[in-house]
């Protein structure tokens, strides 16, 4: 076989009445004595190819093919109104490069109306799940958002950091960190890059961005938690407000969507049955008070004061799309006793931080604030929240020797996914999913 | 104060005779009693202030100010021929943003030919180190290697993951990994995405890249370990050797060289006095043998059959230098005693494997090679090597439902920076050094 032929199947409409070659899992098999047909998969789509008995050698070969066995074809790519996306290929030859176990654990193409299989079992064979088209989509469609992420900030010259998970004291709230033996004593996994991005603001880095796992010890269960997943972080110097961070999110994201659109759009609508909605500038913004006010208009229960629930999360979303016709909105200003001592207090109402929220579609995708970066301050704040002032000493110097004053925030791409899709369940829109209950594969 | 005139000192030449503010550090203070002298530096560079006396709110604020403090400073700008660079700025006003303890832990500009603070300390005080120009550039640069890196492989269509940190079984080697406390079971950290990398060729996923950490539990000191770094690893489906993957990751490496010498050849130069090198391609490839031999005609003692310590990577590199000049080398067909018991074995001589290490001058910062993907020989090579097969099984299955033949290398980013810089030690070259003895900041 010649390598120079070989070719993904999204090309062969291109190489008509060529011989090519092509490799793949085995989709289908239909055998029909003297003539076989199989669809064949590989990453960029599918193509059904006919190995008939004059083929003695290729016909033989394929004999004992199971299904997801991966294989290497060469033969004459043609038009054929009767197959799958109107090409096939006569097979001149084929190899087996990998033979499947004929019992496969769970099927890459489900029968009929037959309902997906149950969630945690394609999570146990999670590579097998992968192979399905919109598992692939996720990622293909993943590794295009967070390109352009990365494009958005680069071009505007955010400086990338890869700070430590690795840690000597349980950060930020002081619960819900991993414990790790590290040698003779105690590490902690990072729940954010929180305190390290602050730390590049010291060091006068002006703008950072960092992409890299979180951890959160939570026993939680829902659809929308992990126990490991990414995160995107950035942090600004010389910032006003907490306006001028969402000023800045509001474009990385239009950025974002817009490259995402361009390039997947139409898959994603075929897959998915979503449009790719490119958002308009600037975002809707509503104060905390003022959503509680409207949630209450709406007769919308608060479950507690000054922050919402996941119910008030998808009215509000529901309320905003309605009257302004827009998937996003930043919920501000919240008040001090829900958000983390590190938040900026706002001048004018002390009772609220300079902070903000970002909901996409009735889920919380982000978290963001100007931080309160003069020293004495932020002890008194942190003192107020009754943190443990001596553990959080590393943290309080970064302030000691000037820092600029800085925001930023926090978002989830898996989330992000999850929205832009529509899937249920953040589970699928990770490679590998881990959970108080899983830690496998 | 003007929002809009807010520039960056790099831009002050464009600005002459214009009212400008700049935001940045005190660097240095002159102080001649009716005149005052400061350095101000911002991410983009350092510039001349002047305060006279006649400016008398401006000259009263600048009272008080210690070195590193944090200032918005609007003034005009002139061109000075006595000032740093040929420029400064005639100070307005000058507003204290963050104002600095006076005693500094260590400087940010040291004083004559003093030798620099010692590291361990430096380390200490990691954000007021990072302050300094080259240790700024060092985090540039990386972003722009990291940037061009993740290009050429989303252009060329690989997909990128996030594989999990939090793993069931301590991984590939079974040594040297971090214990997590998991709620009421353990987990380890990966000490690489190996497994999960594969696990996306058995997922179809055909190429894939990863960026993300990797921890390494060894009680290693040396200028070139750490406990916690970076890995950039891809693996590729359908190669037919190692060799497609040298390849592979020879383009990359020329592409992310390129980018890098074209946005900071020049500023590398004047402040590490390296001069970035493109290599040419294809590099220079040589097997472990005949490194062997190569190395006994220079009289340099083996160490370790089969393998090369730092000492013979030097050399071998030096040797290569001269010879071909070119500062990389692909060492192959590592014997099958030095590798994991994953790598594929050479069809002619089984005794070695498909496998590679890349030389940058003198250090490693790659290894690859063909996988095993066929699923009997793959255990009964973990049995040679006295694997836990029992442990390695949820591994083992994602070869038994059709895997395609694939390959790949985990590269390090800490030691190309290091490389590429000329820094003497990996600590250098990350945002915050982890090793055995430090965990903070």
């Amino acid at each position: 076989m010649n390598d120079m032929e070989k070719i993904h199947i999204d090309q062969i409409k291109n190489n008509i009445g060529k011989q090519i070659t092509i490799t793949g899992f085995v989709q289908t098999i239909r055998d029909q004595k003297n003539i076989k047909f199989f669809l064949i998969r590989d990453i960029s789509g599918v193509i059904q190819v006919v190995i008939t008995k004059d083929k003695e050698e290729a016909f033989k070969n394929s004999s004992g093919l199971s299904l997801e066995s991966v294989v290497e074809i060469t033969g004459l790519a043609k038009e054929e109104k009767q197959a799958l996306g109107g090409f096939e290929i006569a097979v001149e030859s084929i190899a087996t490069l990998s033979l499947s176990d004929p019992e496969l654990p769970i099927p890459v193409i489900e029968k009929g109306q037959q309902e997906e299989t149950d969630q945690s079992i394609r999570l146990d064979w999670r590579w097998i799940d992968l192979r399905k088209e919109k598992n692939t989509l996720v990622f293909k469609v993943w590794t295009v958002m967070e390109q352009a992420f990365r494009e958005y900030w680069v071009k505007n010259n955010y400086i990338e950091i890869h700070s430590p998970k690795l840690i000597a004291t349980a950060s930020e709230s002081g619960s819900e960190v991993f414990e790790v033996k590290y040698f003779e004593r105690k590490a902690y996994l990072a729940q954010s890059p929180q305190f390290y991005k602050q730390m590049a603001m010291a060091g006068g880095f002006e703008k950072v961005f960092e992409v890299g796992p979180v951890f959160r010890a939570e026993p939680s269960f829902t659809s929308r938690h992990a126990t490991e997943f990414t995160g995107y972080d950035t942090e600004i110097s010389y910032v006003k407000s907490h306006y001028d961070i969402m000023e800045e999110e509001e474009k990385v994201i239009q950025y974002a969507l817009e490259k995402v659109k361009e390039k997947y759009g139409e898959e994603i609508l075929k897959v998915f049955g979503r449009e790719v909605v490119v958002p308009k500038i600037p975002f809707p913004k509503i104060s905390m008070k003022e959503t509680k006010e409207i949630l209450a208009k709406m007769r919308i229960k608060s479950e507690k004061e000054g922050d919402i629930s996941p119910e008030e999360e998808r009215k509000i979303c529901e309320y905003v799309k309605e009257k302004e016709n827009h998937e996003f909105v930043f919920i501000t200003e919240y008040p001090v006793s829900v958000r983390p001592f590190y938040h900026m207090h706002d001048e004018e109402d002390p009772k609220v931080t300079k902070s903000f929220d970002l909901l996409w579609n009735g889920l919380e995708v982000t978290t963001g604030a100007q931080r309160e970066h003069r020293y004495d301050v932020l002890v008194a704040q942190a003192k107020e929240k009754k943190m443990d002032i001596e553990h959080l000493q590393f943290y309080l110097n970064f302030f000691k020797y000037g820092c600029p004053p800085h925001g930023g925030y926090g978002m989830g791409p898996n989330r992000m996914i999850m929205q832009l899709l529509g899937l249920d369940n953040v589970r699928d829109a990770m490679f590998v999913y881990r959970g108080v209950n899983r830690l496998t594969p």
